[in-house]
C-alpha cells in the first residue's frame, strides 16, 4: 500500500461483521488486529479471526470510552477503529483516544461535533454553499415561534431534534392545526431519546430519494468523492436495500453533488472517510441533510463500483499517507446492491428472532460477497442489532446486478432463525424497484400492489417445497408464497 | 441481458464446480437447469440446485454421448453445456447434439476438431499468419526424419504428441544423443495414451511463461478478446495458479497477441468462447501453442478483471445472439488470481486424497471469491479430478490481490482432507512469485529456494498453533511451518 508510516496494531472497538471487515483490511496490510469483546461475544468469529482479543466484560462496555482505551493502551495498539454505531461518531470517545496518546481512525472530535449537532451541521453546509432544505434557522424553542416560521415556510414540514437521528424525535405537520402537537411530541421524544429537547423546523419534501456522496479526504487537503449512493429504501426510517450508483441522477447532478460534498469537507477540514446524505426531490433538486463521519454499513457497495478498499483507505489516512488516487482515477463501473439480512420475523411485524444459526450456508459466485460474522452454530445475542449479513451483488449493469441479487437470495440458506430474506425476495421483484422508481415512501406507497401478493420466482419448475410467509409491512399482512426448491433442502 | 431468443431449459453435462457455475448463470438469466449425474455424484450441491436432475447411472457414464442426448431430448433441453473435461473438446459429442436437433453450447464440431489436432491446429495458425514454435511441419514418422529436422532446427527441442495434451506423450531432447530415445519414449506414451502415435517436433522455448488469450465469437463476425492470462505455474504441466492481467507483458505486445488471436478465430469462424495458448519467451516474443475450445478452469480471473460474465456471454452466444460489448468496451481493471485448491497432500507427492470434508469455511469479503460444489459433511468421491475448490482474489494492483490471497488462504478451512492451500501458501510468498518472475520452470528452478523451508507469516503474534508440514515437490521433499492462529480453531 505504499511507503511511509503504518500501524503495526490497531484495536477494533466494534463486533460484528464490521468487525470481520476492519480485520480483513488489517491482515491485508500485515497489522495486528486487537478484538475486544463483551460477555455475550465469546464465541464470535472476530474474536477467532483476530491477532489477539481483550474483554471488555458485561454487554454495554462497547460504550465504555475509559476501558476500551486503556485496553488499547494496555495491548500496545496505536490506533483505535470505531466501526459504526456504538462510539463511533463520540467526539468525547475521539477525544480521549488523543489524550492518551492513540490515533483515533476518524476525523476530529472538533469536526465530529460539529457536523453530529444538525442544526450546526446545516449551517455549516449553508455556508459552504451546499444547498440545505429550507427551514428554521437553528432550534425553535415555542410552539408560537414554530408558528411563525411555518405561516411563512409552508406546509407540510418536519420537527426534528436537533441532536436526533434514525426518525428519532421526528414529526410530520401537514398543516397547522397539526403543528402543536408534533412540536411537542417531538420535543418529549428529542429528550428521552437523546438527552435534549431542542427541535428545529425543516420543509417537508415529498417522496424524496435519499441518495449520498461517500467522501475520502486525507492530511493534505486532497479530498475524493466515490460516486453516490442510494438508500432509498428504507423502513421506518432505516435503511434496508442500498445501492450504487443512483439509478435516475443525471450524469450532472451526480457530479454536482460530489462537488458540493467535497467543498463542504474541505470548508470544515474534514479527515478520513465521510458520508455527505441529500434529500434529492422529483426535480432533481438535492438537499443538504446530515453528514456521517466514520464508516457506513452501506460502504461495500461503493467498493464494489470504484474497486477502491475503503477501510484499508481509511486506515491508510489516519497513518498519515495521503490518498493513493486522485479524483481522476475514480471510475464507476458497473452497478452494486446490498441487502440487509435481519434476524427479525417479517411475519410479526419485524420483530427481533434473535436464537442459534442451525445451518449457514452463504451464497457465493461471480460478483456476490457476504458481508457476515455469523457461522453453523453461532447463537445470536439478543443485546445487539439484530443485522446478521450485508448481501451485496455486483453487475455490468443494474439489471444484472438485481438478478444476481435474486439468485443470490434464493441460494442463501439461514436456518434456525427467522430474517428479512423473504422480504428482500418481495422488493426485488417489484416492478418499481426493478425499474429504479424507489423513494423513500416506497414502502407506504406500495401497500395495495403489496398486499396483492408476491410470488418469487425461483426459475425452477419443479415445485419440491411452497412456503408461505405472512409480512406486516406498516401494520398491514400481506401474503408472500415461495415456490420451488429451496437452496440447500 | 436484451431481447431475441433464449433457452429456457439447458442440460449440464458436467459435474462439481464447473456446473454450480452454469446454475448460477441460468438462475440469473432465467433459465432452468438440467443437472445430470452419475450414482457417484447422487448428493452434489449442483443436484440440489438445479432446477431438475437427471441419473445416468455408473461413474464413467459422464463420458456416454448417447445416454446425455437422451437425458436431453427426455428432459425438454433445448441445448447442452460440457463445462470443461469429459466431453466438452470431443466433436463426436457436437455432433451427436447437432444431429438430434440440440443446441451444442461451444463451437462447431469440425472447428473443434481442427483445432483439436495439435498439428493442424498450428498449420492453421501459422497460415491465419499466428507465430508459433518452429518445429517440424506435420508428424514426423520415423527417427531418420525427427534427425533431419532437429540438424536444421537446432537444439534443446521437444517431441510432443500429435492428439496430446497436458504433457503427455512429450519428451524433451537437449541434443541428438537424447534424441532417438526421447522420440521413442513420446510414440509409445502418445499411443498407450490417446491411441495415436504420432508426433512432431518443437523448438524448446527455454523457461518461457505461459500466456493465454480470452476470446469470444458471435455468430455475426463479431470476436473480441477479454485480455490475457498468465498460467506459467504449472506443476507437471498442471495449471495451480492463474492470474490477469500477466504481470510483465507490455500493453503493446499484448494488444498483438490479442489481435492474433482474434484473427485466428476469424480464420477458422469460430463461434463461442475459446482460449489461445501461446509460450512467451524473455524477449516477448510470443508463439502459438493451442487453442482450447472450451470454457476454461481459470475464465474467473478473466471475470474480475473485465466484468464481463463470460459463462452468461456464452449462452448467449449459443442462442444465436450477438455478443453484448465491444472491443472498446473492453477494460481491464485490477489484477486477479485463481488458486486451484485441491484435494491432495503435499507432503505425499500430492497423492489424491479423497474423503470427507468434516467442516467448510471458505473465506469471504471484498474480492474475494471462491468457485465450490463441496460443503461440510461432503464426501468426495475418489472417481474424478481432486480439484475441489477455486480461490480468486481481487485487487486494485497485483500487490492487493497478492495480499488478499494470501489472507484468504489463511482463512480457508477445509477439515477432513489434506489440502493443496500450504502450497499455494509457500508460492505466495515466494520473492519471485511476488515480484512476478515466474516461468513454466518456476518450481524447478526453485528447488534450492524451496528447501530452506517457508514460514507462511499469518500477522498473528500470539501463536497459538504451529503447524509443520512436509511437502515433496519434484521429489524433493520440503518442510513448511505455518505459525499463529490457524482460522476456525
Amino acid at each position: 500500500m505504499g511507503g511511509g508510516f503504518m500501524f503495526k496494531k490497531i484495536l477494533i472497538a466494534n463486533r460484528g461483521e464490521i468487525a470481520l471487515r476492519i480485520i480483513h483490511a488489517c491482515k491485508e496490510m500485515g497489522i495486528d488486529s486487537v478484538m475486544t469483546y463483551t460477555d455475550a461475544d465469546k464465541e464470535s468469529l472476530p474474536c477467532r479471526k483476530a491477532s489477539e482479543t481483550y474483554n471488555l466484560g458485561a454487554p454495554r462496555e462497547y460504550l465504555n470510552i475509559e476501558k476500551i482505551v486503556f485496553a488499547a493502551k494496555k495491548t500496545g495498539a496505536e490506533a483505535i477503529h470505531p466501526g459504526y454505531g456504538f462510539l463511533a461518531e463520540n467526539p468525547a470517545f475521539a477525544r480521549a483516544c488523543l489524550d492518551a496518546g492513540l490515533v483515533f481512525i476518524g476525523p476530529s472530535p472538533e469536526v465530529m461535533k460539529l457536523m453530529g449537532d444538525k442544526v450546526q451541521a446545516k449551517e455549516t453546509a449553508q455556508k459552504a454553499g451546499v444547498p440545505v432544505v429550507p427551514g428554521s434557522s437553528g432550534a425553535v424553542a415555542t410552539i408560537a415561534e414554530a408558528e411563525a416560521i411555518a405561516a411563512q415556510m409552508g406546509y407540510p414540514l418536519l420537527i426534528k431534534a436537533s441532536a436526533g437521528g434514525g426518525g428519532r424525535g421526528m414529526r410530520l405537520a401537514q398543516n397547522v392545526t397539526d403543528l402543536s402537537r408534533a412540536f411537542m411530541s417531538a420535543c418529549t421524544e428529542a429528550q428521552s431519546c437523546f438527552g435534549d429537547s431542542s427541535v428545529y423546523l425543516e420543509k417537508y419534501i415529498t417522496e424524496p430519494r435519499h441518495v449520498e456522496i461517500q467522501l475520502l479526504a486525507d492530511n493534505f487537503g486532497n479530498v475524493v468523492f466515490l460516486g453516490e449512493r442510494d438508500c432509498s429504501l428504507q423502513r421506518r426510517h432505516q435503511k434496508i436495500l442500498e445501492e450504487a450508483p443512483c439509478p435516475v441522477l443525471s450524469v450532472t447532478t451526480a457530479q454536482k453533488m460530489g462537488d458540493v460534498a467535497v467543498r463542504l469537507a474541505k470548508q470544515v477540514g474534514y479527515r478520513g472517510v465521510g458520508t455527505v446524505e441529500f434529500l434529492l426531490d422529483a426535480d432533481e433538486k438535492f438537499y443538504f441533510m446530515e453528514m456521517n463521519t466514520r464508516i457506513q454499513v452501506e460502504h461495500p457497495v461503493t467498493e464494489m463500483v470504484t474497486g477502491v478498499d475503503i477501510v484499508k483507505e481509511q486506515i491508510r489516512i489516519a497513518a498519515g499517507l495521503p490518498l493513493s488516487f486522485q479524483q481522476h482515477d475514480i471510475k464507476i463501473r458497473g452497478a452494486a446492491i446490498e441487502c440487509r439480512i435481519n434476524a427479525e420475523d417479517p411475519a410479526q411485524n419485524f420483530l427481533p428472532n434473535p436464537g442459534t444459526i442451525r445451518q449457514y450456508v452463504p451464497p457465493a459466485g461471480f460478483g456476490v460477497r457476504v458481508e457476515s460474522a455469523v457461522f453453523p452454530g453461532y447463537t445470536i445475542p439478543n443485546l445487539y442489532d439484530s443485522m446478521i449479513a450485508k448481501l451485496i451483488s455486483w453487475g455490468r449493469d443494474r439489471q444484472e446486478a438485481v438478478a444476481r441479487m435474486q439468485r443470490a437470495l434464493n441460494d442463501f440458506v439461514i436456518e434456525g432463525v427467522k430474517t428479512t430474506i423473504p422480504f428482500h425476495q418481495m422488493i426485488l421483484q417489484h416492478q418499481d424497484f426493478q425499474s429504479g422508481r424507489v423513494t423513500t415512501n416506497f414502502l407506504a406507497k406500495n401497500q395495495t400492489d403489496l398486499s396483492k401478493g408476491f410470488s418469487v420466482s425461483t426459475n425452477l419448475p419443479h415445485q419440491k417445497i411452497v412456503r408461505k410467509y405472512h409480512l406486516t409491512v406498516n401494520d398491514v399482512v400481506y401474503e408472500l408464497t415461495i415456490a420451488g426448491r429451496i437452496a440447500g433442502e
